[in-house]
């Protein structure tokens, strides 16, 4: 079986799981909101991330699928959030009309609200682990999505909005808005397989240059493709200004700092050996053609 | 010493541990926005219900001020996310300018966002209390603020401005909106201080009965205060035409509903005896003078 049928397996595991989680309905319209973005697609990369992060370490990865689904969970809601008039005031999503633009933005906070809530619900779910070790795990996932991760990075990002940031500032919010969420990703999978802690250092260094390896590839998507392939507008970050590794390095200078970080987070899997292929090659998804 | 000073003196308990709680900043200014809202007073209400609920069953209450904390942050949170001009539109709260008036939209929505991620950060701290039984805890505070509860009443509540509901429909809003994350606080507590299942359920009871209570009590108030008594806009509800136990039954009708009602919540701390006078004084505080 080749890598993209795998992955594409393990992408299905991930959706089916959210669709069944959500089919008992609420008591108001906003779970509808909260399904339309939820089912909209995507490629489900931080839940697969986790269950790949967990077969590196001998276990399999569908028995995590409560926090795997949760995370996709909390990366929709920023999604939702994100989208809004008063943020990015952006239209389309995944090809899809934004939540706020089918649901109106009221309905649209609520379904974001509902996804974040719902996500430490259904990680709570998780069975066949420590009740210790959840706490860990839910811990530092709320740890990674809110001020000291993607919620401040996202502060951030408005702040910057139409000022030049150095390399380090930038870091500094991308760690916050895209990589965080990341390592929750990547450290949740390891805890919940009993990753020792050499091993636990190892994945989670791994998963901080692939979120720094994602948001280069961003940058230079974003200059690179169109808005059909995005499924979001193109050239958006010039539209709003935004600095980027590409108007701090120039497009070539991007691409070769994408491909020296995918090669130094590569480094860090080789203690693994073959256990590693998964996730090494979900790494190589990153490399542009 | 009396009732007033005994919940002054918890309320005081709740405020100091939010504030040493917030203290280290996170990246960004979300932090200054998160940290308007949660010291802009009220009656911390909530984690002041999880404690004395705690002590019914012979535990101290401040044992469990993670759990009791986080409550207060999601109520912040939802004020935050309720006043957004898409939402409310409220201008003052507590009688302080609301965090977007202060920090602007993009920035509330995020200060609501990060409250609740921070919420469940911060309960999940809590020490001295089984895994098993923490995760549980953390479930069901997370089924109470979602979809199903506080969340789906939020949606409910915004597809019925304007419209003549049943008293059933009300009840089901309410129940949603203010209630579930009352019977949040009271089974936290009660879980947290291991009540038996009997006594789980007469204090669920209670709970049910208190917010309905709190609700009617909201109200008459809304109605009867001005809007310096209340800190926000007095006659709001006439003014969004919402329908409320006031329209329903008339000012005197609700206020015979809220003393049958009070009356009914307190019958269920009877088995308790003496043992749960604070958390009884605690529902005579709704009680119209």
């Amino acid at each position: 079986m080749d890598f993209q049928q795998k992955y594409d397996g393990y992408k299905k595991l991930v959706e089916n799981f959210l669709e069944q989680r959500t089919r008992k309905k609420g008591i108001s319209k906003v779970d509808e909101a909260m399904c339309y973005s939820l089912s909209a697609g995507g490629k489900r990369l931080r839940p697969v991330l986790l269950m790949a992060t967990a077969e590196v370490l001998g276990k399999k990865g569908y028995n995590y699928l409560p926090v795997a689904g949760a995370l996709e969970m909390i990366h929709t809601y920023s999604l939702i959030h994100d989208d809004l008039p008063c943020m990015d005031d952006d239209d389309l999503r995944r090809g899809k009309p934004t939540c706020h633009k089918v649901y109106g933005e009221a309905m649209a906070v609520l379904a974001g609200d509902g996804l974040l809530t719902l996500a430490f619900e259904v990680m709570l779910e998780q069975k066949n682990v420590p009740g210790d070790v959840l706490v860990e795990v839910a811990r530092e996932i709320a740890m990674c999505a809110g001020n000291f991760g993607m919620v401040g990075g996202q502060a951030l990002d408005l702040a910057a909005q139409g000022k030049t940031l150095t390399a380090e500032e930038m870091r500094t919010l991308h760690s916050g808005k895209t990589g965080a969420m990341f390592i929750a990703a990547v450290r949740s999978g390891a805890r919940l397989a009993g990753a020792k802690p050499e091993q636990l250092l190892a994945l989670t260094k791994f998963a901080d240059l692939f979120g720094l390896a994602f948001q280069i590839r961003d940058d230079i998507l974003d200059v690179e493709a169109t808005t059909v392939e995005l499924g979001k507008p193109a050239g958006s970050d010039e539209k709003n200004n935004k600095c980027t590794y590409v108007t701090l390095y120039g497009e070539e200078g991007a691409k070769a700092l994408l491909d020296k970080t995918l090669a130094e987070a590569k480094m860090c899997l080789e203690m693994f050996g073959e256990d590693a292929r998964l996730l090494s090659e979900i790494a190589d998804m990153l490399k542009m053609a």
